[in-house]
């Protein structure tokens, strides 16, 4: 593998409250997750987003989550089926309509949060997002977590998958995220989550917290984007990559110009 | 003229808030604003609402209104002209989502409430609204108040404009609604409402409430969704205007199947 | 026992969309629980109850919930425990500015919906509202289901705890409700209701879906506000109990004039 | 007069959105305005901001606004006189249950953004908030733009009013604010903006932007809180007026422990 997708969340500011270094992180990403209102993001906020994607060339795509602007989408809420499936495409719509008007379009589908945490086990949840997507647009790939239930879910139901992995998690020998209540989660150090990753792209995995290889099969590399440093190691991962020689490029060029 | 729309507020419930009969409803009109959750619906509602539509052939627009649940879209909002396009345009992308879902389509634009009033003669607000329409599809009609500045200001930037008479409502003889804080600016008599559309479609005008004959130039009568006898008032209008021959039709129907 | 309390949902209208028929109802219970704007209600519909309420001499309790209008309150919601403290908190504190207002005051707390079944037996959500309690006024008692865990959990806390049955609910020879996916869940017969209500306060139970008397002990009986003949349950089952000499009257005496 | 007040809006983070350093501004001014849940706040942010301000000995008031998150209040809106009234109610009673949960409490009333700057010269409106404050605790002063018709009819309707100057805002020699779309509006000098505050409290008055002395009668100080260096500018002011050896002090000395 030569070629990888590096995605980010963007559009998270709300209002009057800023959120993430936009323009920045859309220098260094091929793919941008814009959220769509419901967990943050407003309509002019989305949609100077999606201008400033557009312009970089980097690819948009409908990051959904939970209506819950207070809990910034984070908190699990039991929604009913068809009151999931009804939001998710409320959210695409939307982020399409606004992408039309800022010459760009929405060409994959990333669930947030709780959201995405929920749906990567709980098929139910997971069903609904999935019938969105059929109902909505059956093309748009749906961004998962590497080695999910979800991505064998969504396979099963016809869509196209693109896995993802965490540039600065943890993983266990089964390919598992080490949850964020235990110590070591989250790694800090950029250098090494830079190597790791081209470890990742070369040798399909990385070194578990057991300490074995563990094979990750991902087309496209998660870096936060609101946390402080958050551009900086992104920028690291990228230049890291390129160094090696791997081209940074989103999963999905067909839909670009 | 031998043929006008009937148009009616569709989709106004809100979670387990019931307002108005939308089956009934869809079996009298010829086309359906529907709300798109900012004043009014929600996800799983407008979805169903649009599914009846389609079922009920039955053409869809978006209602799109000021962000407000509380005040259901009827409190004027000072936005700025951005905010003001990109919701605009955020709504009909959503609507549009869910159509699309629904086997159906978006059609044409109408602001509702106090974005209605507001538009018909503020020009900032108004060039905001029309902008949102030529940013997203510049061929969907918008839908005006009948001899109102906006359909004027509308014309000039190239939309096409679709004018609307209100059933209930009384004119003055310059053509404008007699406002709702004056004693008999709405209609109760089922059967004068009746013989007075069509007259609006038979002699292009109304008697007004200084007793002389005003021209409207209307493509599309309003009939009210959410009051008590608004079906019935409703198959009134329907009835009276096909006794005489008046076929009722959307005024988009190269758009429908 | 010769007296009991009566408490309904009530003030659950919000901005143009009504619920329940408030003014009726508070000729028929003893106690209302007022929403507060988090999953119902809205500042001026829930003075206009709070006013009713005073004029009947009805005691007014905190409805609180989660803050989802959409779902009503009625889907879980993963809230921390701060946030929901200070959640409760808030809304106690708004309907107690509205009732001194009103001439009438908060008398006690009544978890609403997905919040009132999850704490039930979820002692970390539990405390959570027993903490928001004992820190805004630990003298208001918390209404909570007869014989659950939460019950139990606040009486240790040293709150005074008020526990209810369901008037149109079965019950299973533990105690517990029978859920509402099973057949059964929920009683029609007005008469049979009245009835049951009736053995509840005479003999401290009633019989269960295994078809033994089955011990409950409540100081308040729930009748249900929003489903169409709500009122007329309610009627029924106050006029057999004060039948059978049974007063009605709130368990909050002491904290009326 | 050797005293003075200096308020600042406080509590204005929302979720995931920080807005503001109201630990650090809490240890410059003697009176926070805290923002209630409509225009900006949260429950578990409002308590957490109110805890830090009884920790300062800081006096508390209500910061009420539209409710408008997504405009931060800033945006008029034509709400009817008994919602804006309830809704007034609402958030000070909001604010007063989490002040006590807090161990402070709401000392006064300042409405927020655009309620602030509409009610300044619109009679309803200003009736509307004036009835909320005398319908819940007409004891509670309300702060108001010195000068401002508000004043006026506030202190007929037997309110307290406490007048306020800000500190970074020119003034017209009638006694109002230069408006923010003219050019000079807002004070950046630091220094300048320090020996004017000086100026006002032991004149009676600033220099106006037509260079001549106005009298503003004043016993507040508005400095702002969430620009970049606001906290700065807050402590030079407060040090040239302590230098000068006026006292920093709540003008509600009273409501303090």
């Amino acid at each position: 593998m030569n070629t990888i997708d590096i995605n980010s969340d963007l559009g998270e500011s709300f209002g009057q409250w800023h959120m993430g270094d936009d323009a920045r992180m859309l220098t260094v990403v091929s793919s941008a997750n814009i959220a769509c209102g419901f967990h943050a993001g407003d309509p002019a906020g989305m949609r100077a987003t999606l201008k400033a994607a557009a312009a970089n060339q980097v690819c948009c795509g409908a990051h959904v989550g939970y209506p819950d602007l207070q809990g910034f989408g984070r908190r699990e809420m039991n929604m009913a089926d068809d009151d999931l499936t009804a939001s998710v495409i409320y959210q695409i719509g939307a982020l399409a309509g606004l992408a039309s008007a800022a010459g760009t379009r929405v060409s994959y589908v990333k669930p947030h949060g709780a959201l995405y945490n929920t749906i990567a086990h709980d098929r139910r949840q997971g069903m609904a997002v999935i019938n969105a997507i059929k109902d909505y647009d059956a093309r748009l790939p749906l961004v998962v977590l590497a080695g999910s239930p979800l991505a064998q879910l969504a396979r099963e139901q016809g869509l196209q998958v693109v896995a993802e992995a965490f540039a600065d998690r943890a993983y266990h020998q089964d390919g598992t995220l080490v949850s964020r209540r235990e110590a070591g989660a989250v790694l800090h150090d950029t250098q090494a989550i830079a190597s790791r990753m081209v470890q990742l792209v070369r040798e399909g995995g990385v070194v578990s917290v057991e300490g074995v290889f563990t094979p990750i099969s991902a087309q496209s590399i998660c870096v936060h984007g609101d946390s402080p440093g958050a551009v900086e190691m992104a920028i690291k991962v990228r230049a890291a990559l390129e160094q090696e020689g791997i081209q940074i490029a989103p999963f999905c060029p067909g839909e670009q110009q």
